[in-house]
């Protein structure tokens, strides 16, 4: 499942696109993959390199880009090129990064196939034919069921299945849409009965999206050896969540209209490719935790299959400036991304291109590492004070959340994965 | 909401196709949308009549299917027809109830465009976007939840909340299908820890499955009132599961590997327009009920909302014939399907053309009458004995279950459903 450190990683290499050299999110060493519509433009298939978009299919007419996956790369659904697995998207990455690099010798006609990604409207990446919510967070389950079991917080299936739940697939946006604060039906624990309103305990959740890449059949579960090769990249998401809704409709069959008016995820599709300099091995599990069943269980997998990436949360009340809500980083995942695809389909459950995973969501340990408001405000019964005077216990109308990940490692150069970001408007 | 009666269902009506004349499912008075695909033929647009398959995309191509609605009725996947809603679906069943009807004067235009169902290779009608579980069936929540909570089986939410969940659309196959037995985490309550093999509790649920048509955005809620008319029309859904997966993987997010490596439901759409003769009061809540809220109760829709549709369960063991396992009818809904949309909907989540909602298990209170092994063998605990002495307590490696729902009322021709069949093939 390694993937090779190769000349797109080096550390020497810039870009003759000045914006990319330094960026936070989008130097050349990253190249991620997405879908965007330039000013007037249809969607198409297009790359981030610093603060602009490289237009895929712009390349593939000009005869810059060509093979099977420089097409489907070009395309205004990625679902074909995820389909295509790891071969054909190392080479338009090879290829993409050729052609940014300082020096190129195709600078004058790549150049007019830039835009200011400003400019730009950003599309879905793929048709999302399923979404599955995971539970990896560890400390997350923790804090969440230490509200409803404080003895006794997580599960007796926790330490042997990566849980998860199916959520909803027509409902996630990308970056940038607004969220519609949800009325639903909520009851407090003295009302005699319950009463449709909007929600009053409206809560953000930081995770990490998977993109599928190639897929099993039904009946056909993946190895979790072979599992890395079934995921095409990574992103970020944010399972908004109506914790007074959820709360009251959960039982007996899980979360249903407390999560599903809403999912945002971030734009751009962070490959494997771009992430390999960024794998560490899974953190060794406490004292006393079973090791994973032999089908969740890969020494690759286990000695590099886990995500070194710091991971951030930012609010921005209405007409203010984001302010640091958390931090937290990957290594708070209990389960591998590969143990997660192996579980899905270890029953025979098919993954297909584009089918999206949320991790669940990622909280530290420390009181300023949790990634939801439910944590923070210890399930509202306190408040959370933001640097600039801001107290908030849930989300109110016209906050925004900013979502954002960024690996880094000595002797590379650090990528991000953009930003997750969408505003609260008010009920209906 | 209510559906006229028109000429379409006059009891009096004849077709010159011989066989649907008395069919159990498939009389002219009801003619289901479908795909399938003809000997050697590419999938296509059809309507089901006694036992042949009119071709619609032959029908189009011959004239005798006109418009916006026939176009999308004869495609290769009908949610471009589901979204047209209820004008253009009425317009393109009477045009091909006139043709198929005794004394048609196209009779030698049409019969060549009649195939042998038998020889026919049946689709699933649609591309699937997201499929929904409810459980509404109050004696299976009530059954159910008795073998963990004897005293108090129906959680607190249940007589104001549709509860549901998010189940998994890729999985979903059409009646014929064979259903491979999943492998899985269980655990024996007396295990010290779970193992991975194939489920020893493999199960049936009796459902309906409800199609949407032209659905909501993001935000927008669909109204009580106009819930029906999301509704392109009805089937049958055997919603298999893996009791002891399930039981050890759902605490705390719901089911997830315990029903997500197959769905079955029936290749028919049987359309409000054929059901508008058996739609029935809902049944009166039991005194003590608390009424709907608001946004669930509709005048018209507790009047005439429900289905009077009688539903059965068949068992063929392996090499054997079917045997009745369970009857059981659509009454036993707590909520109406109109309900259940508007629930769907009530936080902003949107539906789209070609999604599937699952009415949940609809068990009767009778012992013959429950829609799952798990009742019928009371979690197991007793013997389910076929009338050919086949004994059961969960499904074994070649049992075949038959699904089937059948509409009658004194002065209408009945109609049925079809079937959805399902073969057990043993886990790899």
């Amino acid at each position: 499942m390694t993937t090779a450190i190769d000349e797109t990683h080096d550390p020497a290499l810039r870009s003759w696109v000045e914006s990319a050299n330094g960026h936070p999110h989008f130097p050349i060493q990253n190249l991620p993959f997405g879908v965007f519509s330039p000013p007037g433009g249809a969607p198409r298939g297009g790359v981030a390199i610093g603060d602009s978009i490289l237009d895929l299919a712009g390349l593939v007419s000009a005869g810059l880009l060509t093979g099977a996956g420089g097409q489907a790369a070009a395309a205004s659904r990625l679902n074909g090129f995820l389909a295509l697995g790891a071969g054909p998207r190392r080479e338009v990455r090879r290829a993409v990064s050729a052609l940014l690099a300082a020096g190129s010798p195709r600078l004058s006609m790549v150049l007019p196939l830039l835009h200011k990604a400003a400019d730009c409207t950003m599309h879905l990446p793929c048709a999302i034919g399923d979404y599955t919510d995971f539970y990896v967070g560890i400390h997350h389950a923790t804090n969440g069921g230490r509200l409803f079991r404080p003895d006794n917080p997580l599960m007796p299936n926790y330490k042997y299945v990566p849980v998860a739940y199916h959520s909803r697939a027509s409902s996630v946006r990308p970056s940038g849409a607004t969220v519609r604060r949800p009325k639903g039906q909520t009851k407090a624990p003295d009302d005699a009965a319950p009463v449709y309103r909007p929600s009053a305990r409206l809560d953000f959740e930081l995770e990490l999206a998977v993109w599928m890449g190639p897929g099993n059949t039904l009946g056909d579960p993946i190895a979790i050896g072979d599992a890395a090769d079934h995921i095409a990249g990574y992103g970020l998401l944010n399972d908004w969540s109506a914790r007074d809704i959820q709360a009251w409709e959960a039982a007996p069959l899980g979360p249903f209209l407390g999560k599903n008016f809403s999912t945002s995820v971030s734009c751009w599709i962070v490959t494997p490719e771009a992430l390999a300099p960024f794998r560490m091995a899974q953190p060794a599990r406490p004292a006393g935790d079973p090791p994973p069943l032999p089908y969740l269980f890969d020494a690759a997998d286990q000695a590099s299959g886990a995500l070194d990436l710091d991971l951030a949360v930012h609010l921005a009340p209405a007409g203010g400036t984001p302010q640091p809500l958390a931090h937290s980083h990957a290594r708070h995942m209990y389960w591998t991304p590969a143990q997660m695809v192996a579980h899905h389909t270890c029953g025979g459950c098919d993954l297909h291109p584009g089918d999206l995973l949320g991790t669940g969501t990622i909280s530290g340990i420390e009181p300023d590492s949790l990634g939801s408001l439910l944590e923070l405000s210890e399930g509202g019964r306190r408040t959370v004070r933001l640097a600039d005077g801001t107290e908030r216990r849930f989300l109110e109308d016209g906050d925004e959340v900013i979502l954002s990940a960024r690996a880094h490692r000595d002797g590379f150069v650090s990528i991000g994965f953009g930003e997750c970001r969408g505003t609260i408007t008010p009920a209906m």
